[in-house]
């Protein structure tokens, strides 16, 4: 048995990866996570994977396998792996949109595709735990002009666009905007489900008793835990997927001031929609990639719970969604199709940093 | 300037850092600071260290500068830089007990020591923020006869021994075993405080309306924030020192049975005396290694709070200190110097394991 695996550990959005090439493991899948679970050190019963590489929390217990890609017109695959705290069990059945960016640093990095004289660079990736593209645009690394920064991350990086292309071939299930969600204590539930970018599910806050300005550090989430998996079991069952952590539950409000978990207000005029979405045990410290790409697209459609929130607003911007570090912009261009009347997502994308962290040999 | 250095993140008993060789630096220290800021991810207004190798708590926020030494019988220097996670800056006043396990792996897979045929090996490490030497002995490897699990870190790893040696030319400030400290609210409280392998100062958690099994998951610590900031202002002026975050308040008490953070049940029967730790913003997820040095030490000292808790115990092995995770056991051999009969250690120690999760380059 090899003791390492040459690995990179990049910041994506606000989610940390360890990129690996995916040829470097055997193909027996069994192995190869045994390994990734190691590396990452999990399972571990108090979360905190301090024998390992993993952060202890979802947003950094993530690993991607990536490999040049032979499809047309895309250069790498882009396998996505999230690594459970407490279980030996990585899942491999959604995605990290955030981690799009810090794949297309890997690329470069690794040298899977070139960049331009101004270290500019195109990285089309393939999703393949949910066969999609995400066109990846890294602006002038060097160019000062293109520095942001995004919340949650503080300083300024390199301006990086993360579009999602198609990447559902139906958002809904049965097309409908809303489902009802029979929960097992006979309570029913008003619901929006995106199987888009990720499955989510969108539930208006104050349908679950909460306000949608709940903070990470704050907010009891073993109150509403039950609640959640219950929404999770019930959503995941109406869109005939199976419920891994993969399944995200949002709650969204309408705009109104509240203070960020870094201390910064956030006035309600700076956003559009308030949403807080659920990670494995707790409220996520800020807004998964995934979920913000559904939940522009569901603001899109009329009827969808989100639609109902932001369809008075003032612009046709992107969405500004408020989560517990801030707001952030999202583009979708959604559209029915002519025949079915299917709602689809042309594309759907955001401005993105990533930062490669370290680069050499993970030990086993 | 540049943009990379070469670095080896290594995990040290329940600590996680980062470890360089100290000639990879200017000399210049603010410089040096601030690259090793850029590198951990600080300062961050939420304190997760998203944009670097910090895990977003004090125990995975720790930095080692490593040299050869020119000292007899030394083989190497550590330097401990402890990196806040909200704040920009570095202290390196104190130190770090459990990564003294981790100096050994890196100084052996740095070459700066031989291992035997077997992979076990003596390395005898300077303190260089505190003047004392770290004796620390790595079992063979490979031999699994030597593997041995530590309470925080899940599975087994190859024990290592880390000895103190003479850790302060004097443990007790006047040479008391108590000191009453007058709070500004105008209460006061006995405190036993030990200059030893880094500030201590031991209350006893009734004393402060604590019990002693608190966990950090449950624990609000912002109820009692101010009070052990009080405490550590009074006791750092009573031993003469600058206050630090090197300067920690532990709250001790008798054994009883409780349940650990990764749910295992304590009993009273398995250990000798109950601790929580301090550390910044948060109690300790299990406990420093320095403040078990210094409460091993404490406990052999007649009339110091931990004597008064653990002086009917029935044997005379390791002390046997419960903290959230599950119980340490710790050497500690103090005498009374004979003119001055003043209290020192002439050693202290405990097993730990380590492991070298990654090698390579960091980025700045």
């Amino acid at each position: 048995m090899k003791n390492k695996v040459r690995a990179s550990l990049i910041r994506g959005g606000t989610s940390k990866g360890v990129f690996f090439d995916e040829n470097a493991f055997l193909k027996n899948e069994t192995e190869r996570d045994s390994w990734l679970l190691s590396i990452m050190g999990s399972p571990d019963p108090s979360g905190m994977q301090l024998n390992g590489l993993g952060g202890g929390i979802s947003s950094t217990s993530k690993v991607g396998l990536i490999n040049r890609s032979e499809r047309k017109n895309i250069d790498v695959n882009y396998l996505f792996g999230q690594v459970r705290l407490k279980e030996p069990k990585i899942d491999w059945k959604g995605s990290c949109g955030n981690l799009a960016a810090a794949v297309a640093l890997y690329a470069i990095d690794e040298r899977l595709v070139h960049s331009q004289p101004d270290g500019s660079a195109q990285v089309n990736i393939w999703q393949a735990n949910l066969n999609y593209e995400i066109r990846v645009k890294i602006y002038p690394p060097n160019d000062k002009r293109f520095w942001i920064s995004i919340p949650g991350v503080p300083g300024k990086n390199s301006a990086i666009y993360v579009d999602f292309i198609n990447p559902s071939p139906s958002l809904l299930p049965n097309n409908q905007p809303i489902h009802v969600l029979n929960l097992p204590n006979g309570e029913n539930i008003e619901a929006t489900l995106i199987c888009g970018a990720n499955p989510t599910i969108f539930i208006n806050a104050l349908e679950i008793g909460l306000v949608g300005d709940e903070l990470p550090g704050e907010f009891d989430f073993q109150k509403i835990e039950k609640l959640i998996q219950n929404i999770c079991t019930e959503g995941a069952k109406i869109m005939q997927i199976p419920n891994t952590s993969a399944v995200r539950v949002a709650w969204v409000s309408s705009p109104k001031d509240y203070t960020a978990s870094d201390g910064s207000v956030i006035l309600a005029m700076e956003c559009d929609i308030l949403s807080r979405i659920s990670t494995e045990g707790r409220v996520h410290h800020a807004h998964t990639g995934t979920g913000a790409i559904n939940l522009a697209c569901a603001a899109k459609i009329p009827e969808s719970i989100p639609y109902k929130i932001v369809k008075n607003r003032t612009h046709s911007g992107p969405l500004r969604i408020a989560h517990p570090l801030g707001v952030m912009q999202v583009d979708a261009n959604v559209v029915q199709e002519g025949k079915t009347s299917k709602w689809i997502a042309l594309n759907s994308g955001f401005m993105r940093t990533a930062k490669i962290l370290m680069v050499g040999n993970a030990y086993i």
